[in-house]
């Protein structure tokens, strides 16, 4: 089994000597890194890391670290931090509509513990795909969502989501958009999955417009859910090409497989916590 | 040296026989078909066809194979039809501004033979690339453009362009629009490559809207210029990866090599009659 | 529903007029062509070319297809032919050990209707995948083989197989090498997932392989299996980035990405009659 | 302009602190960092790391920053280490046989200041490029090498290489294997481009291999030369899709444009000192 390590995320205004206090700090304290990674985004002035190291021997215990580091560290260059811990297991919840395709191939990794992770429950505005989650034995919530239901509806979501204690919402082509109170709740907790190359052909149906265009080359993109449709920080974008030969269903087609792969590549990077958000983009610690 | 071989473009309404009506009037006049390429667009109802063959035992001598094909063949289905041959000698200009990728990759096959053409001359709207022309031993025309003096310039390229009987032109990274009575005179004639993967930022700074955006992806757009700025059929398209620690400057490093291999490939389809353009789309026989 | 269409895969020596011949006798006989593609080598003077139309209006009856074509075309050109129907339903079997990644991809897409094929069984050297197999409902065979039992095995199998009528047998990373005499029994009916970029790294372990060796680039590939290990007609190759970064586990976890993927495109392929081989090659008509 | 920064390339067993000393040397003499990137090779137990800082107000002199790194942290941890300064202008030599569009691309880049360097030479074994270094004002040496002559050529090659003080030889499609004793006057400072995915196809006619065993990806590799053919170090690797459609001579084609493109980005890596070797593997801090 893998030792248990602790990752922190940090940034800041980007000032000389950060890297050798926080360094200095971990090693004073008998902390073996492990991985340092560092980011300088000088159009903004910005210090960003993710730095992960072993507690074995790290003199401080797990749950002082953080008030540690807050005192000691944080107040010398007004750090914007979030510590955590490798053996932490994520729930994780999914919301789909129809499609079954984004769904399987996050079952298959949850079945073959690719992620450290778990999974108290799938939310559906549809019928269809309970019968996979009977399959993979886990529970199915059905919101029939309408126009005039929706601010009803989506508070139970919210309510449910808030007793099993869920970290990170998986929309996994769920095919109603979240209102914006829903959101604001799960800031950077919500992934979603757009089948586009964004920000081209944002909103509905992006396959036929990308058909109707005449483009070479399909993709999907990865990104956290805000308040502006499509329009939140991506985290990862994949492509394929097409020829004037493929109609809109092979558009649609070659799309799912990008898309499932796309999906679990962000929910992957997410549960590592290689992820850092500001300025409505990511850094990508990868 | 490869033997002569004729080139036929077909598009008309999808009916049965064409395939059969075609092949057998080429082959009961001895023409070997060398490749044959057909597409049937079903939501469009349009039929499309490349065809290729040889010469050198057909009985139908070269300059008369359009006019028997135009009396005998094109009632039957309504085609819209072009013939070319395969030995002919484009001539092709090259627009460029002051970036000299794209100029530098077109020469360096140009010299090396890769392509059948005749670059008589390079025009600009600069002087910066003016040694470039020199070294290659290619005429270099200066057209300083301004907003007061761009019809009378104009005209005078398309002067030039006329007298050389250019048959192609090429925008190299031209870094000024193109008016639509130029670009009119010249359908499917003029080759842009546009430096982002279309129709995500199209204009001006595309890199820099990329970069703002944080995609995880840029890419490159060669199409034909039509009046309506980068919105003409998609020819070829291409990307890289770019991550958080891309700089604008790294996003144009990268952008470069792909710009110049993206606007190649479109030259070269062009050049070997692959592509056929209907519905601001194009079907590339490749 | 879509309509039922034949579609004709032809291979020969190359010669003037078949083309016009075969679509000739399918327009004569009111077949109006949905697709046809061909494809010379010159390099072996072979023409390939797969054809589909519809039956609809089709004047020959589907079972008298094949007789006619045989006694009318095929003696003129000495054609390798065989001749298939959209609406036919595969029986494909597919072979497992522990690893399930493959297999999920592909069930995945059975439970989706992606494919027009049926799953009558799934055989395994393994225990381990059988809760999968119960949990998507399909039957499980368990055969143990050891180095001792491998040709008793295998003939239970190859009976099994037979006794189902099997038109397919996917090997969705299953660890055990098939015997030639297996192999001889499914000519072109076999097909296999290697997890690297052949012909590099054949054979056991390539991702370590291709760790110790430091390449910046892995890859996965599907074929058709032959008596000659992993050298086999390949069917469909794709590869993703890797880095120093990365360790071995990342190397197979990257690489299970690609080889669903790759694996599936390539049973995709097969199912649609796209795949012809000769020369231990495949043409895919795509 | 840009500023004059220091750069560090490490490697050494991995111990706890080392990041932290080398910070902590830095900042106390005032240095501020710019990128730092590590790695650790678990599997080897090697620490690596790239650093890069600001020598505007860094108190050491850049004459005496060797002297004291090498004093006051080397013994430490046993440190391999090398020192660069980015104003430093490289000196390349590029080898060439016939094929131009490796060198081209070279020039372009050359030409655009797109790297710090200086190009004093072109060496080749034919003289068919001689008229491109002429257009580019770059001497050129003629070394006809024969079986016969080798031996002695190559030492002339080497005392010119030498008188030169070169420091980076290039092997833009030179068609001759370097000599043992030539490769290990300049380790890790000759670039190969191989046209293939090593470790697919090493030696002479590569895309003919790949033609013949059918592959539908094929690739290119520019690594560092050692005295094993086509071994090397791996620096940066690509590839580009084929098809059956394909001809040895369109592999030939599309391989050029993978060629150059990769030889480029490997010299590029190389004159940024973004490459680390050890264990014939490379690490690229990009």
């Amino acid at each position: 089994m893998k030792k248990q390590n602790a990752i922190l995320l940090i940034h800041c205004e980007d000032k000389q000597g950060i890297v050798a206090t926080v360094t200095e700090f971990l090693n004073s304290n008998n902390g073996n890194i492990v991985t340092l990674e560092q980011h300088v985004d000088h159009s903004q002035g910005m210090f960003c890391m993710r730095i992960e190291w072993e507690l074995e021997k790290f003199l401080i215990p797990p749950d002082k670290i953080g008030d540690y580091f807050n005192t000691l560290i944080v107040p010398r260059y007004n750090m914007n931090w979030s510590l955590y811990f490798s053996g932490y297991k994520h729930k994780m919840a999914i919301f789909v509509s129809k499609m079954s395709h984004c769904l399987f191939d996050i079952l298959a990794r949850y079945k073959a513990n690719e992620w450290n992770v778990e999974i108290p429950m799938i939310i559906s505005n549809h019928k269809e795909l309970e019968p996979v989650c009977e399959a993979f034995q886990i529970p199915f919530y059905y919101f029939p969502i309408t126009a005039e239901n929706k601010r009803e509806m989506e508070e139970k979501e919210i309510e449910l989501l808030r007793k099993h204690d869920i970290h990170l919402v998986v929309l996994a082509r769920y095919m109603q958009v979240l209102s914006e109170d829903f959101v604001n709740q799960f800031p950077n907790k919500i992934i979603n999955i757009h089948h586009s190359f964004l920000p081209a052909f944002p909103g509905a149906k992006p396959y036929h417009s990308a058909y109707q265009r005449g483009v070479k080359i399909i993709g999907a993109t990865s990104h956290y859910v805000t308040s502006s449709l499509d329009e939140g920080p991506i985290i990862e974008q994949d492509v394929t090409r097409v020829s004037h030969d493929d109609s809109i269903d092979d558009f649609i087609q070659k799309g799912k497989d990008l898309e499932k792969i796309v999906l679990s590549r962000a929910i992957s990077l997410h549960l590592q916590h290689k992820l850092l958000v500001y300025n409505n983009k990511t850094v990508v610690f990868d």
